[in-house]
């Protein structure tokens, strides 16, 4: 990881045992080394048909969606999916 | 809202004053008639070179971005951020 914020301000060093999650916050674990995680796609790079992007923040392949989703649901009583990138 | 269950599942009507937020969730107020909000993106219908989509589920224009993740990251401490789409 690129640690953006190393210019100005030095963040502790993250265990992957030890998250901690700030009381509504919605992304326990994605890059928390950055400061706002931003993706980009560039349409005329996409190589399937479809795409689907990830906005639960609990894939394990982020920023594409892997259906962790479907567990977070189950779990919660949420009701997020993904956004579908088609060509 | 078209709602989704009606045919199986009788959901109460909801205020907008007033929303359960389950434990873990992380979309308080989007399109809860639905049992998993999707949408998709046609790449050739895009109107402009970039377009934000939305990932902290607080957008007032969902599913696009309108800014919202700024508020609740400051609020919560989070570092959560938009999907960008470039043409
Ligand atoms: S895994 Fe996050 S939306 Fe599917
Ligand atoms: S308003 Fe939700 S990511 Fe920008």
């Amino acid at each position: 990881h690129r640690n953006r914020a190393a210019s100005s301000v030095r963040l502790p060093r993250r265990s992957s045992a030890f998250t901690v999650r700030a009381e509504g916050g919605i992304n326990p674990d994605v890059r928390k080394d950055e400061q706002k995680v931003v993706d980009s796609v560039v349409v005329s790079e996409l190589a399937k048909p479809l795409t689907a992007y990830c906005r639960c923040w609990r894939s394990g392949t982020f920023p594409l969606c892997d259906g962790s989703h479907v567990k977070h649901n189950k779990a919660t009583g949420d009701n997020v999916g993904p956004l579908l990138v088609k060509k």
